[in-house]
């Protein structure tokens, strides 16, 4: 006999009552738009069955996302995240892809506000604050992952300066006195936040940075491994790597091994983003810091229904990312 | 000063006469919906500027997009392949990911029918064949990647039986005299084409498969690894391996260079895909089969507008790779 959720926990995990999750549910008035949509998922999350099983709750409305870049790594975990607090079939999505050109984007928004949808949600692909689109139109906007740069909008931000401070306490913990931070592209604002959050817990922790200085480049495999050898060199009693993405940590463990250098033995290495097909096939498997894209889409969507029903929540909103542990930083097994 | 495409060009890139163009530019009656939207299409990729500039041709429809798994890697390029041939804003997509659940695709394919879209594709994430969703509702439909398994409906599939032989004759052209096929998943339809022709090929050249026969496990770098070393200790003289996707490519460079093989000098290999992230940061940079998905996803708009014109044309429409050299195969520079 399968257990299904209550009322009760339904309209608590929509944040409602349970008697606006009742009306909600039951198609009655004076339940506002987004309410009810939050109310819905809800409720398919939990799988929630109706008493009377008779009456499928059902509610519609149409949400435009623009993504800036698609083919990146970052748009669709935050747009599956955001179909999921929607609710399967109660929000339809209308999806464009300003392919990083601003002209198209607002191309797309002009098209997207004709259409009459209910609200829009901006996805950046790089992490920069990006201008803002509000005024142009009446339509509610939740930017995700690329702020916008006026605060009166409705943004939601990973935390990058969490994540660069949660790799660095890490490493700390698993044993690392010297470290290199070995970090993407300086012009985007994560590669900043992050090392600067690190180099700051590094200090704290009386841990020295091999080579003195943060070595930034490009997010990518071959910069990894060109850093970790220049690195070596330099300091050669380095231990740590505290690496910008996945990309840049397998080519750090690709030069260790090249150097014969043991990991985690002799060396820790750890990532950012947790990118399935980067970390797991890792030798060792990569500790990496996941910063939580479909949280973010789950945040964005539910700030979005907020802003329909008019009780929008200006400013920026963080989503905290997570550490998960594998063999690059600790024996396992 | 700037050349600015001509009508005849919008005509003939479209595949309809100036006339019609004309008309459909212009907004004018008697031209079919699908029709004015490829020539709008066409338009804006060749940047037309119509002659009175102030007729700013627009064109409104609404497609269904319903992913099997957006997470996946083969999804997206084709939703942006079928982005590009509806034109920037003239056909809006509706996006649903039905996460490999049936009942979730019946479900997404009902709200999106209800939604009166004019037409909608069906992306597959595997390769199979699929059951067919036609018949249950009366909007023309367009598979895209696993055919549907009704000759009648209209599918777009990879020619995945002309990957595997242009990948075994490049391995022959380079030099190769015995070559390992490392495939995998065996279950996946692409992975038994794909090998299939690949066998047939080498033996028609008088090339001997390594170990006997076709290696088929699964399609990851771990694997790539294993199947590397279980080969080369049963094979010395093994010289090629064909892997059925990037990321065995990957496995099997590592395991060569840990074996003290040069690579292309006494083993070529090359994988299937051509996915940037696995193959520009491989050393040497991978070869590989792209199975040019973007192209897929341009074929499926086109015959999907065809269809909502009235003119479909149902059967298996499939998409030619291309072999993209790098230095697993052959010195370069």
């Amino acid at each position: 006999m399968q257990q299904t959720a209550s009322l009760a926990a339904v309209a608590a995990e929509a944040g409602v009552s349970v008697a606006t999750a009742s009306k909600a549910l039951n198609d009655r008035p004076r339940v506002g738009a987004g309410t009810r949509a939050r109310v819905v998922a809800a409720a398919e999350r939990l799988g929630y069955v109706p008493r009377h099983g008779a009456s499928r709750f059902r509610l519609r409305g149409t949400v435009g996302i623009i993504a800036s870049d698609l083919s990146g790594r970052f748009a669709l975990p935050i747009m599956m995240g955001a179909e999921d607090a929607f609710g399967l079939g109660s929000i339809s999505l209308l999806m464009c892809d300003a392919r990083g050109d601003a002209i198209r984007e607002r191309h797309h928004l002009r098209a997207l506000v004709e259409r009459n949808v209910d609200g829009i949600i901006v996805l950046g692909s790089l992490s920069s604050p990006r201008p803002s689109l509000s005024g142009m139109f009446e339509v509610p906007l939740v930017y995700a992952y690329a702020p916008s740069d006026l605060a009166d909008d409705t943004s939601v931000d990973a935390s990058h300066e969490h994540a660069g401070a949660m790799a660095a306490d890490h490493l700390v913990q698993s044993g690392a006195t010297k470290v290199a931070v070995v970090a993407g592209d300086p012009h985007v604002r994560a590669t900043a936040e992050r090392s600067r959050a690190a180099r700051r817990r590094l200090a704290e922790a009386g841990v020295e940075i091999a080579g003195g200085a943060v070595y930034a480049g490009e997010y990518s495999e071959p910069w990894g491994r060109a850093a970790a050898r220049a690195v070596t060199e330099r300091d050669p009693d380095v231990d740590g790597f505290l690496c910008g993405n996945d990309q840049i940590a397998r080519g750090v463990l690709d030069a260790l091994k090249e150097l014969g250098r043991d990991v985690p033995g002799r060396a820790r290495v750890i990532g950012h983003d947790n990118w399935a097909a980067m970390v797991e096939p890792a030798r060792p498997a990569l500790t990496s810091v996941d910063m939580n894209l479909e949280e973010i889409g789950r945040v964005s969507a539910d700030l979005l229904l907020r802003a329909i029903d008019g009780r929008p929540e200006p400013g920026v909103h963080h989503v905290e990312p997570r550490l998960v542990v594998r063999g690059s930083t600790m024996r396992t097994g």
